[in-house]
C-alpha cells in the first residue's frame, strides 16, 4: 500500500520505519527540510512527497503534526480525497480536533487516534522500530469514521502489534490530562527546580542513580510537541494540576509537623498505584 | 571474611548476596522474625545471628535499617568491638547519624557509606545481585574514621563494583533532598493524584504507557524507609519541596493564561536536565 506521513518526528518517523519494513511504499513530508533529508537518508521514507502530491497518490495519509496543526492539516487533506483513500492522525490530545473536522463534507473518511507510545526522544534521528508493539491505540469517534476507512487504520495499527482501543474524545483527553500530561509536567518542573538549586551539576550526575532518572526522564521531551499539547488540553491539565498541587501542600504540611505516621499512610496509600500498573486490566472495550 | 548485617530488606538482603556469592561468611539479622527466616531461606545469608553476638564473631558489620534507628545500632554495635573489626551503616540521609556518633569512644571504627542503589521493591524478596555493581557509594566524614576501618569498607563496596565518593554529611543530604527525596516525594503525589481522580482503574492501566509508569515508579517505595528519611531530612526537603512547588504553581498560571511561548522556553530550560544525565561528570572526588 502507498501510505504517506506529514511529520516525520519520534512517532511520524517510527510509524514510517515499522510500515516500511512491512513492504508499504512510505512516502513522508515535514515542514522542516533537514527533516524530511534526514529521513530519507535514515531510509525512513521511500519519497519525499508534499501534502498534495500524498492526496493524489496514497491511500493512506498519517498525520503526525504537532497537535496544534493537525485539524487544519487532516481538514486539508480530507478536501481532496477520493472514497477509497483514508486519513488519520497521531495527536495526543482529541477533543478540539474533532470538534473541528466534525462538520466536514468527508469526515468519513478521517479517523481520530492516538497510539500510546513514545520515549522522551524528537525528531526523525529518535525513530526507533517497534515502538509501537504491544502497546495500545486510542481510537476516537468510530462512529463518524465510514467502515471502509476504519477498517484501513485499524489494520494499519494492528499489523504494528498495536491493540486498538475506543473512547470518546472528551474522555480520552482527561484520562490523558491525569495519566501522561501531569506526569510531563511534574518531569519539567522537577528537573528545573534541581537545576536552579543544584549549582554543581556534577552532584546532579552522581545522585542519580537514586531514582532522579527515571522520574525526571520526561523532562528531556520535545518543546513544542508539548507546549502545544498543554495548550490544548488546558481545562482538563489544570484540573489535574491543581489535584497535584493540592496533594504536595499536603505533604508540605506533613513535613513541616514532621508527622511522620501520617507520612506512612500517605505513602500507603499511593502504594495502591503498584497494584495497577502490575496489571490490572478491566472494562477495557476491545474491537476486532 | 566474617560479616553479619542487620536489616535484610532491599539494600541489605542485596548486599548479602553479592557478598556471600564473594566468599565471605554472611550473618543475618532483622527485627521481623519472618524476614530472618526468608532470608535464610533465599540463601541471602549463611546464619541468623544477633546482634550482640555479630560484635563477637564479624570482622565487618553492615547496618541496614531505617534511617530512624541507624545511630542507635550504630552506637550499640561501637561499644562492643576491638579494634580490628568495622561498622558501616547505608542510611539515605547521613547528617543525623553522624552527629549522634561522633563523640562515641569508638568512632574510628565506624564508616558513615550511602551506596545510591536501589529498587521501588522492598523487603528480602526485593534483594538482586548486581544491584550495586557500577553505581556510587558516598561516604561521609572519612577522616573520624581510622586508616585500617576505611580501608575495610572501602575495599568491601569497590567489591561490589562500587566507585568510592566523598562528600561531607551537610552537602549530601542537601544534595540527596533535592535529587533524590524531592523524586520520591514528587512520585508520592502524583500516584495518589492520579488514584483519587481515576475512578476507573483500567483508564489508569491502559495510558500508563504514554511516561506515567516510568514517572510514578517511585510511588511503589516502602512506606516505614521513607517517612524514616523525609523525617530525618525535613529541613532540607521541605527547602526543595518549596522550590518545586513554585515552579509547579508558574507552569499553572502558563497554563491559565494559555501562554504557549512561555510553556516552550520553561520546556527548553527543563531540557538541559538531559545533557547532564546523559552524562558529564565533573569535580568528583574519586579515592583509591
Amino acid at each position: 500500500m502507498k501510505i504517506g506521513i506529514i511529520g516525520l518526528g519520534l512517532i511520524g518517523g517510527s510509524m514510517a520505519k515499522d510500515l516500511r519494513s512491512r513492504g508499504h511504499d512510505l512516502s513522508g513530508w515535514d515542514t522542516h527540510e533537514h527533516h524530511r533529508k534526514m529521513a530519507l537518508d535514515l531510509g525512513l521514507i521511500d519519497h519525499i512527497m508534499d501534502l498534495d502530491e500524498m492526496c493524489q497518490l496514497c491511500q493512506l495519509i498519517i498525520v503526525a503534526t504537532p497537535v496544534s496543526s493537525i485539524a487544519s492539516v487532516v481538514s486539508r487533506v480530507l478536501s481532496q480525497l477520493d472514497d477509497d483513500q483514508a486519513v488519520m492522525d497521531v495527536g495526543s490530545t482529541k477533543r478540539k480536533i474533532c470538534e473541528a473536522v466534525r462538520s466536514h463534507p468527508r469526515r468519513e473518511l478521517y479517523v481520530a487516534c492516538h497510539p500510546l507510545a513514545g520515549t522522551e526522544y524528537s525528531g526523525p534521528t529518535a525513530a526507533i522500530t517497534n515502538l509501537f508493539h504491544g502497546k495500545k491505540n486510542i481510537i476516537c469517534e468510530l462512529e463518524a469514521s465510514s467502515k471502509s476507512t476504519a477498517k484501513m487504520v485499524i489494520e494499519t495499527m494492528a499489523s504494528l502489534g498495536m491493540q486498538n482501543l475506543l473512547m470518546s474524545a472528551e474522555d480520552h483527553d482527561r484520562h490523558a490530562a491525569y495519566v501522561s500530561h501531569l506526569s510531563h509536567i511534574s518531569a519539567f518542573a522537577l528537573g528545573t527546580t534541581v537545576l536552579n538549586i543544584e549549582k554543581d551539576e556534577s552532584q546532579i550526575f552522581n545522585m542519580a542513580g537514586t531514582g532522579f532518572s527515571s522520574t525526571v526522564r520526561l523532562a528531556k521531551s520535545n518543546p513544542d510537541t508539548w507546549s502545544s499539547i498543554f495548550s490544548d488540553n488546558r481545562p482538563h491539565l489544570l484540573e489535574a494540576l491543581d489535584g497535584y498541587l493540592h496533594e504536595l501542600q499536603k505533604w508540605r504540611d506533613l513535613l513541616a509537623d514532621d508527622d511522620q505516621a501520617s507520612m506512612t499512610s500517605q505513602i500507603q496509600d499511593a502504594n495502591r498505584i503498584g497494584r495497577i500498573l502490575d496489571g490490572i486490566e478491566l472494562n477495557v472495550l476491545k474491537i476486532s
